[in-house]
C-alpha cells in the first residue's frame, strides 16, 4: 500500500466541500446568469463563495474573479497588464524559481517585445528585496514573484516586496497557490495589487481558483478569456456553480491543525540523512530534502512505498532537473538525490509568527 | 412547481456522468502530471476521455485540447491564431451572431490592430456562404462561424464554409457547443480546422471544454493559458480529472432519442399563436417565438410556469433586446414578445437527414 505524499501537488476533494457541492451537481443545475429564479440560487450561491475568499483576504467581494485554476490565473494577471500596455510595452520583474506558467507567460511576453527580469534567489531558494528594488527601471509595470515556492517550501518576502512595489508606483502580483488558507494573507498590509489562488491544492475542487485584483474594475486589466459580460467582464464563461461553491466551503473549512500523517512522516524521515533544502523559513508542510548519498536514495525508496515528486507535478515527467534546483545551483547528480515530500495542509501561520 | 425549459443554457449532470466522475473527486485525487503510479492513472483517465471525444468527431486524440469550456476554447482559438500573426496582423471573417465571447475576442482584436468582418445572417439568421466567399481579403487569416445558433436554433452550413476555407487556404473555426453530440461532426468532411465543444450542454459537468485543432503540434497556435507543458504545450494547469472523465462520458451517453419533456412541450406549446423564428432547417431542442401579441404573452406567461429565457443566458441580465434578434431586424417591441425554449439534448441529426 502506497502512502500519498504529495499533497502539494494536489489535494482530494474533502467530505464536507463535496457535501456543498452536491445540490449544483444535478439538483439545481442552471445558468448562474440565467434571470430565471432557478439562475438566481445559483447565482447567489456564487456570491456567497466570493464573499468568503474576500472575506479571508481583507479585500472586497468585486474584486475576487474566478478562474479556472491558478495557472489562468497567473496568466490573467500578467498577461492582462501587459495588453494594456500592448502599444507602448514595458518591463516585468519576476523570478527564475516562479511556476512554469508565469515563465512561460514572460518568455510569450518577451518574444513580442517586453523586457523581463528573472531575479536569481540564493542558495535557499529566496529572493532578496534588494534584488527586487535593483531590478526597477522605469518603464517597469509589474512585479511577479511568488509567496511560497512549490518545491522547495520557502517563504518569500511578498509584504517587504509588496512596500518596494508600492513605494515605486509599480504593480505587484503574487502567485499565492501554496500558501493561500496556509499562511495568512491581507492584501492591504501586503499591498498586493492582484493574487492567484487554486482550489485544488486546499482540498477543493480541481478546475477552480481565483484572481484577486485590487480596484478591479477600474484595474483596466485586459480578459484573457472575452465573454459574456460574466466577472464584471474581466472572465468570460458559464459559471461553474459546484467548483465555485466548492472552493467557498474549502476556505470556509480548510484544517487549522496538522494531519496525523505530518507526525508520522517525522518520525519516519528522522531514520534516514540528508539536508533539508529551502532554509529556515519554510512552511513544515512541504520537505524538500537531498539524501547524502546513493545508498541512502536506495535505503529510502527501498523502505517507504510513498508517493511523492521529484520537482513539482509539472516538472516531473522530464528527466532533467526542474529549474527551481537548478536556480539553486544543484548539479544534475544532486538533483538526483532530491525530493519533495508534501504533507495535507493546514493553516500554519500561527507557527510561524 | 416551474418546469425548467432552459436546457441550451445549461443541463445537469447525468447520473451516468456523475456515477464515473466520482472516483476522481476523492479516491484518486492525484495531479494526473505526477510520475508516480497514482498520478499515471489519472492521466491514463483523461486519455480515455480524449479518445473518446477523438473518435465522435473523427480526429487523433492529440487534437483534442481541454479547456474550461467552450468560452475559453473560442478564446484560445481566434487569439490563438491572431497572435500567431501578431506582427504582420490579418483579418478575420465571423458574424454579427456569434456567442458575445467571440465577438467581444474581435472587438479585442480589432483594437490591436486586426481586420474583422461581421457578415450579417438573412431574418431567419441564416449566414450564406456567398457572404463568407464575398468577406474573403487576401489577409483573410481566419473564418469563425458557429455551427447552431445558441437563440434560434438555426443550423448554420459549416461544411460549405468548410469547402469555401480549404479552397481559399483560409483556417476554419466554428463554435459548436451547441452542435457537439447533437449533429453529427465530422471534422474531415466539414473541413473543420478548430472547432469548440463544451461540457454543461450535453449532460456533462460545468467548468470543462475542449477545443479540437486540426494537426495541433503544428499548428503554431499560440497558447491562451501558457502553462507546466500540460495538452501539448497548448493549455496549461492541472488537469481537472473529474471534469474530463465526466465529459467523455457525456459523449458516450449523450441521449440518442427524445425526452418526454419534448412532447409535452410540443402539445402545450400549440396552444398559443406565435411565429417560430430561424427558418426551416432549425434543431427541435431549441425553439425561438415570437408571440402574435401582448395578450398572448400575457396568457402564456400566466398559464405556464416554465423557466425559459428572453435571448441568451448571457444576455439575460439585460434590457434590450439581444444582439442576434437585433441582427435579425427584430425592434424591442417584437424582441419583448420573444423567448427562447429549450428543451433536453438528444442526437437529432438522423430526423434532419
Amino acid at each position: 500500500m502506497f502512502e500519498y505524499f504529495d499533497y502539494a501537488a494536489s489535494t482530494p476533494i474533502s467530505d464536507i466541500v463535496l457535501e456543498r457541492m452536491q445540490p449544483w451537481l444535478q439538483h439545481n443545475f442552471s445558468n448562474p446568469s440565467a434571470a430565471h429564479s432557478y439562475g438566481k440560487k445559483a447565482y447567489d450561491a456564487i456570491e456567497g463563495a466570493r464573499a468568503i475568499i474576500a472575506d479571508k483576504i481583507g479585500a472586497m467581494p468585486s474584486e475576487i474573479i474566478f478562474t479556472s485554476g491558478a495557472s489562468e490565473a497567473n496568466n490573467l494577471a500578467i498577461k492582462g497588464i501587459a495588453f494594456k500596455y500592448i502599444e507602448q510595452k514595458g518591463h516585468i520583474i519576476t523570478s527564475s524559481i516562479e511556476h512554469k506558467c508565469i515563465l512561460n507567460c514572460c518568455a510569450f511576453l518577451e518574444k513580442i517585445g517586453f523586457e523581463v527580469t528573472y531575479i536569481k534567489p540564493n542558495n535557499d531558494g529566496l529572493i532578496s528585496i534588494e534584488s527586487v528594488f535593483e531590478a526597477i527601471q522605469p518603464n517597469t509595470i509589474l512585479i511577479s514573484i511568488h509567496h511560497v515556492n512549490n518545491e522547495l517550501g520557502c517563504i518569500q518576502p511578498i509584504a517587504d516586496i509588496g512596500h518596494i512595489a508600492f513605494d515605486n508606483n509599480i504593480l505587484f502580483h503574487t502567485d499565492a497557490a501554496q500558501s493561500f488558507c496556509k499562511l495568512d494573507i491581507d492584501v492591504d498590509t501586503m499591498n498586493l495589487d492582484m493574487f492567484s489562488l487554486s482550489g485544488h491544492k486546499i482540498f477543493g475542487p480541481k478546475g477552480i481558483g481565483a484572481l484577486y485584483i485590487r480596484d478591479s474594475r477600474e484595474s483596466g486589466l485586459i480578459p484573457l478569456i472575452h465573454g459574456g459580460g460574466q466577472e464584471l467582464g474581466l472572465r468570460g464563461g458559464t459559471y461553474p456553480t459546484p467548483l465555485i461553491v466548492g472552493l467557498g466551503a474549502a476556505v470556509e473549512n480548510f484544517p487549522k491543525t496538522p494531519n496525523q500523517l505530518q507526525y508520522e512522516f517525522e518520525k519516519s524521515i528522522a531514520r534516514y540523512t540528508f539536508l533539508r533544502n529551502g532554509g529556515t523559513n519554510v512552511v513544515p508542510t512541504i520537505w524538500n530534502i537531498t539524501f547524502n548519498n546513493d545508498d541512502e536514495v536506495k535505503r529510502f525508496t527501498h523502505n517507504q512505498s510513498w508517493l511523492i515528486s521529484q520537482g513539482s507535478a509539472c516538472n516531473a515527467m522530464s528527466n532533467i532537473p526542474s529549474h527551481v534546483l537548478t536556480s539553486i545551483g544543484f548539479d544534475e547528480e544532486k538533483a538526483r538525490r532530491t525530493f519533495r515530500i508534501s504533507l495535507p495542509p493546514y493553516h500554519i501561520n500561527d507557527e510561524l509568527s
